[in-house]
């Protein structure tokens, strides 16, 4: 035997104490890997999670989006957070499970751009408020048709990762904000008769400025311009001050009846962005593991089925083209393929030419609509935009856009000459504002060469000046550095598309800042000249005798001069 | 009804899409959340899982470790990784779940030092292997006292995350590598009678360099003293080259048979760190909705047996006063504590001063260690190390150690007066390579001011010089910033003493610097006085009319006085 010391386990104690880990308890253990690190970025989490969620069921729903996120302190460090929108509603048996089970969820397992994706999110938000003040979540939902709304209390079983039923009634749709749709006659607004109303108690701090829940709002407006949000903050009064109750700016949307007023962002178009449309996995994304794995789950009877039918770009004929190359029999039974037979279909498949998925499963914001945005945060000299074509990382499609304003140096107090470029990160249409030194959008625009585009740039950093960059990336699969979602890891071909957007604009912008520079210079040659033009016919004056009208007309023409030449130059 | 957009959802179509995410499935999609981005950092990945592992389990079992790393090309990016162990081998039943299903282990529910924690690590590794490849992970294991060895087969069923059975056999123990023991009289190495072998056929890349399996395993060597390590790599031969099958560097352990010569890290001490010991949790750490789980939970029958049972830190006299503070009564059911009346523990135990948390739950490498790490890995001027004492975030005790190298600039190639200070990141013993600009560890370094201890440092980044700095961070539960464990999350208790340990060497340096400025001023001056010497006696000579032997011993006589001088300031 060794030589133990007297804690020394062996092989069959150590069995005794291995066990399951529920997904639950890990990540109330890591909830940092969610974006429940401290309370103020629990608070703005919790927002994001819920407008998140809501945005996407009105979209997929075909309603135009109208939200409120309502905020309410109720002691130093609790606040309740409360997210109704006008969606579909949600169906009394999957309440429980969508708001207090981790990985549930209807976007996880189809390939199509969404804002959720995981089936953690509002969960989470819901474990946390569980855990810090130890209340349930409550949801009010309403479906379209139905009498009645469910009001649901739930809590998580976090052994189990099973949602505990508290409280399960029907009753009114009277949620504290009334959204409006347009169930009625087109253009009429009225109290939209179906939404979720989602209600969480929680440890929280609320803080304004960079990161702030009304910053994320805000951009969350400017990138979804068919939104309508409303939001409010109730904060409890300092003792000894006479502090407003909610200092928000922008106008009141209703008068400030009761309590706070709303801050509205009205929606800036009627209609909602093309849906997009799920596909199936492209050949050339799919590992050899996946591929044994999804030809023995095929519901096709022959290789060839199998292939055009559970792939995009799979033809019938390329189907064929496949197994031949592989020198498998197209009419095989797909569920028997042995292993060799794997390997040899899968040197074939990315050995054949196909095209690239299709890319009607994303939904880019466009040019126009990126510029209209930029307008909106700032009065800039100089703006461009740019939407890449769509591409693709292991087999995902994608699709990056960059915007990019100039402002003149000193009309903005945060975008100082000597300051690093202010950024704006979006994913699928979702502000990201937290762990910008880990994204590949802050790695792809150090890695720009900015000297040549006229900018500043300290050695491997973001460049200096007056400037706002603005990017986005679409993709069915956004794939983050952690499961709060807040930064975008670094795939070489995410760089390489960003990198591409960026040099677009950046030379947009060398040319008018070279375009400036030159006007500039022009100027400046142009007024020494003119200093002259006095002296000039003075002198003429002397030697030639001239009156002083002739003088005058002499400078008159003389200044005629070089405006003409000024303007045939520029 | 709404005005709908032909894909339009509702909420009974929405219900129909919800389901289950397996983590399996999870991780599989994520896989760059768990390290598997690619295939470079696959290899390196499953190194450190399996290594952790094997030296978790040998610590545990009071086994000093002896470990192989065997790496073998078997095709232009496929490679089989097989690490070897002499630890105590594992149970027949706990072999497919420990190997084959994600979120088991025996780490995750105690409080105590360990290199793995989250039970994922070496499942992924599987996971990855068998979706690039579509293998099965293969485990050899023999137990302590067993006849013979378990040779067992496994893959995960991803939909399920549950181990399948390949191959499930009892044969010899007879792995590639044997490690030796000291299973027979002390001192003696004898081949281990146990241990676990695991290999996994897989995607990969092998690299040399920066954030190589080969810097990882020396870094491990380092803060692991009592590690016996071997390693080969066996490469395939580029086509038309004749380059040598395993070309790395150190002394090979074994003559060069068949194949690749092993390159051994001896082992620097021949006993193991003091085992850390289990805690339970302390109650300052622990949230409200945590503290209700755990009284509903408690198999104690009275409130005040369960504050002391459960706690650490905490007495019957001190759960007597907590009881009293809070206005409840000690005998009380604890499962029966109604929410108001745990609020009131809740807030009682805050306010109750407790002793900090044991901290024989950690292992700290030890200044002598750290110092003797550094010195194996350069030829230093000047070296400091410091331990700092235990502390706690979010009641886990942690504790912070830093080593500081100061090389002679121009010394070491890689280690060049303007280049970044080199830096060394640990975690419970573990070595931490990707993610560094993420980590509290390279916060900690560039938050400090640097230019106040002698060295130069740009704005808000990494002090540049000849220097290496190494940083431990030891804790019961390491909060990092993904499942991949490369990075420590921003906790600001973290940071703070993260700081206060560098800021300790710091001054040593300063110290140092400052004193070899010193010097090197009067050595200067000293040359300047001294050129003048000769001159002076010359002149001395001619008003004095000395003879050269008087000359001479003026020369000497004022070399000696400034030779005292010197002396006597330094």
């Amino acid at each position: 035997m060794a030589k133990r010391t007297p804690t020394a386990e062996t092989a069959e104690t150590m069995a005794r104490k291995q066990r399951d880990i529920s997904v639950s308890e890990f990540f109330l253990k890591n909830r940092h890997l969610l974006g429940f690190d401290n309370p103020r970025k629990a608070l703005l989490t919790t927002v994001k999670e819920a407008v998140d969620n809501a945005l996407d069921a009105c979209e997929e729903a075909g309603i135009i989006p109208e939200i409120s996120v309502d905020i309410q302190q109720i002691g130093p460090n609790r606040f309740s957070v409360a997210i109704t929108d006008n969606g579909p509603g949600i169906v009394r048996a999957q309440i429980p499970k969508i708001f207090a089970k981790l990985l549930y969820g209807s976007k996880f397992h189809r390939l199509r751009m969404s804002r959720g994706q995981q089936g953690i999110g509002i969960s989470a938000a819901g474990m946390y408020g569980q855990l810090t003040t130890g209340r349930a979540t409550k949801i009010l939902s309403r479906t379209a048709g139905a009498k009645q709304a469910h009001h649901i209390e739930v809590q998580i079983d976090t052994r189990k990762n099973t949602p505990t039923i508290l409280k399960d009634v029907m009753i009114e749709w009277r949620p504290e904000f009334q959204p409006t749709g347009t169930d009625g006659s087109p253009g009429e607004q009225v109290v939209s008769a179906h939404g979720t109303c989602v209600e969480i108690e929680m440890e929280a701090a609320y803080f304004r400025g960079a990161r702030s829940v009304e910053e994320y709002l805000k951009q969350c407006a400017i990138v979804n311009p068919h939104l309508q949000l409303h939001f409010r903050a109730q904060l409890l009064k300092k003792e000894g001050t006479a502090e407003e109750p909610a200092p928000t700016a922008g106008e009141p949307a209703t008068p400030p009846a009761a309590g706070s007023p709303w801050t509205t962002f009205f929606r800036g178009v009627n209609h909602l962005p093309p849906p997009p449309v799920e596909i199936k996995p492209h050949p050339h994304g799919v590992e050899l593991g996946l591929l044994m794995q999804m030809m023995k789950d095929t519901p096709a009877r022959t290789l060839r089925a199998a292939l055009s039918q559970d792939f995009s770009r799979v033809s019938g004929k390329v189907a064929l083209d496949i197994c031949e190359r592989a020198g498998l029999d197209p009419r095989a039974n797909p569920s028997r393929i042995a292993h060799r037979e794997s390997e040899a279909l899968f040197k074939a498949i990315n050995e054949t030419k196909l095209m690239r998925p299709p890319t009607d499963c994303l939904s880019p914001i466009g040019e126009e609509q990126l510029l209209a945005g930029l307008r909106k945060e700032m009065t800039a000299d100089f703006l461009t935009a740019v939407t890449r074509p769509p591409t693709v990382y292991r087999g995902n499609p994608f699709q990056v856009e960059v915007g990019l304003a100039y402002v003149r140096p000193g009309d903005q107090a945060d975008l100082g000459a000597d300051e690093p470029a202010r950024v704006m990160r979006f994913a699928n249409r979702v502000p990201l504002l937290h762990m910008a030194g880990a994204c590949s959008i802050t790695k792809a625009i150090a890695g720009v060469n900015w000297k040549s585009y006229g900018l500043a740039q300290p050695r491997g950093s973001l460049p200096t000046g007056p400037v706002v960059i603005m990017v986005h990336m679409a993709s069915v699969w956004v794939p983050f550095t952690s499961e709060s979602k807040e930064a975008i890891a670094h795939y070489p071909e995410i760089i390489r598309e960003i990198t591409f957007g960026l040099q677009e604009c950046g030379r947009q912008l060398a040319v008018f800042l070279h375009k400036r520079r030159r006007l500039a210079e022009q100027d400046r040659k142009r007024s020494y000249i003119a200093l002259y033009i006095p002296h000039l016919a003075l002198g003429l004056k002397d030697i030639l005798d001239l009156s002083d009208k002739d003088e005058a007309r002499v400078v008159s023409s003389l200044n005629d001069l070089l405006e003409r030449t000024h303007l045939e130059t520029t």
